[in-house]
């Protein structure tokens, strides 16, 4: 089967010699296994022209290899869910707690992270290995800890496709882990069936910790950590989630309205309810045919995402456009010069060439 | 003085013939006339490259007055105030109560409407005349209805560029209206020093109305209709909108925090305490240097703005790159393509040429 992969996917790719180590990880990824899995993942993350159209093959063989899988219907479901929060909203431990549970229900769990505070500190390797010590020597999960270094828009663009890679090694929950304080949650969003905000019951002061809107983006909200002492606090929490969440506008007709939910990781109450309520969404959807219809709208969006970073990029690394740049910014913010006419000129730059 | 402006505008545009009538329509603004305003607000909405060139001298030998102005201190402040509110809100209402109170006070006022839903249906000019007669025949007032055609994008874009020549015409207040259902918010709050948002006193289904984010743009929340037998729902409103805006993360040490005020513009109560407000606001962000320092940012915001925006419409007007669109999004979309590769043929049409 391998060669007919090969023979097909190249066509993509015009002149392309695949390497053997290429060809070599994408066997190893189909036979599921977490080594090749990791290896590819860091082969998509390149930045190394060469590489990335090594990781684009790679990509494209996976998908060629799933549609005929798909065609004979013997592909596994998948089911791709956003994890986000701040920093101790209790996600690792939420995360850790509901993976293991999912593993002994013989699901595959990947779990991926983005996280732009770690990119910035220079990695959280060690950090992701020793906060789910369970779930990371479970054979049948697989964690991926954020990348050390990279623009949080590289980290999130590799993360979508580090989803596909997952489930071409037979994952079938892909957990997308992500820190509620950046410009990533809307990406991170567009690239998961389920959007799931973790909150801790924390006083007034820290709830505002969390990035504007994220909310809205919501398909359930869990307030964490609803046990003991803290059980009256995530109860208020739940009860203010609840009435934000009534302000937020949702699509016509769209058969699903979040839900929050308490949970605690440690008397493990809610964790199962947490499950039921996401599978049952995942089923509301499927019914409606609204499941894969969803995944295809969010292939345009990132194709969309695609073409704005990659011109922005272009732009950005220009050096024509570097040499005129900060004049016409420092004229612009001076305000000579109106941002259009700025604009027009730096792309007559860079059009130009 | 006009010559001076000439000459040392015209070198921003090289080559450029400056014609007559654009020379006009600069001299006429400056002497505050309403005619010479309309029309060169229509002039900076062109889509025609020639007139393009006008509008950019017109805007930039503007710049350069206002700077010379300043320089001497004669410039008067201005402040530029978003107005934003679902259909019903009672925006118009309140913008003439407001407005008339303001131009008894000597200010003068400029309105401006970035409405979407009017431009798709075909333009709103009767309309905006008619629902602020008092405010549209006050000689001191100036309100410019929503364009009738034309994108989101443009609308706002020009009406960015039509606040500058509203203040070279001598309008010290100018409120941008908009309709709190698009993708405009965002944009609309990035081109003024407050963004004020309307609320009426309705049943929860449609506060559901509201944009997602947009109660977290808000400086200022005036909840509308507070009168007679709508007054209880008004004071709920006011503690439900109270609530949701603790949710909110705000800049570190920014001094203000967002209030939720109630106005009627039929008892006209609420109406000086929220302009009183506006203006205590405006004192902060001023006593703190935070108010020049945001417009700063702003322009280079909409430099980047303008940046994206030039590059996507030339992406999507690229003949080439059309001849290949359909081709690729479809093959996206049918998972036959990773987006990221997709993107990549289709950036490699665009650059080649």
């Amino acid at each position: 089967m391998s060669a007919r992969i090969l023979k097909n996917s190249v066509s993509y790719i015009h002149g392309l010699s695949v390497h053997n180590e290429t060809r070599e990880l994408l066997a190893g990824v189909l036979e599921g296994s977490r080594a090749h899995l990791a290896r590819a993942i860091t082969l998509i993350e390149t930045k190394h022209p060469g590489k990335h159209q090594q990781a684009q093959w790679l990509l494209t063989s996976l998908l060629s290899h799933r549609n005929k899988l798909k065609k004979s219907n013997k592909l596994r479901d998948t089911f791709r869910i956003g994890f986000s929060g701040s920093p101790g909203a209790g996600k690792s431990t939420l995360i850790e707690t509901l993976g293991k549970s999912l593993t002994g229900l013989d699901h595959r769990v990947a779990v991926l992270a983005v996280d732009p505070s770690s990119s910035r500190t220079g990695g959280s390797i060690l950090g992701d290995k020793t906060r789910m010590p369970k779930l990371s020597s479970d054979p049948n999960a697989f964690i991926r800890p954020s990348p050390s270094g990279g623009t949080l828009g590289g980290v999130t663009r590799n993360t979508q496709e580090a989803i596909l890679l997952c489930e071409g090694a037979g994952y079938d929950v892909i957990i997308v882990e992500t820190v509620g304080v950046g410009q990533s949650e809307t990406v991170v969003a567009d690239m998961v069936d389920m959007f799931v905000l973790l909150v801790p019951p924390a006083a007034g002061d820290e709830l505002q910790g969390l990035k504007k809107g994220i909310v809205e983006l919501a398909d359930l909200v869990l307030v964490t950590k609803a046990d003991g002492d803290l059980l009256p606090a995530a109860r208020r929490i739940q009860t203010e989630y609840s009435s934000a969440l009534r302000l937020v506008r949702r699509a016509l007709n769209y058969p699903w309205k979040p839900r929050v939910l308490r949970v605690s990781s440690f008397t493990n109450e809610g964790v199962n309810e947490a499950w039921e309520t996401m599978t049952e969404y995942k089923e509301t959807l499927l019914e409606k045919d609204l499941f894969n219809e969803k995944r295809m709208l969010q292939q345009k969006t990132w194709l969309w995402y695609h073409i704005q970073w990659q011109l922005m990029e272009r732009f950005h690394s220009d050096p024509v456009v570097n040499d005129h740049l900060k004049d016409q910014e420092e004229s612009v913010m001076a305000g000579r010069l109106t941002p259009g006419t700025a604009a027009d000129n730096l792309i007559k730059f860079f059009i130009k060439q």
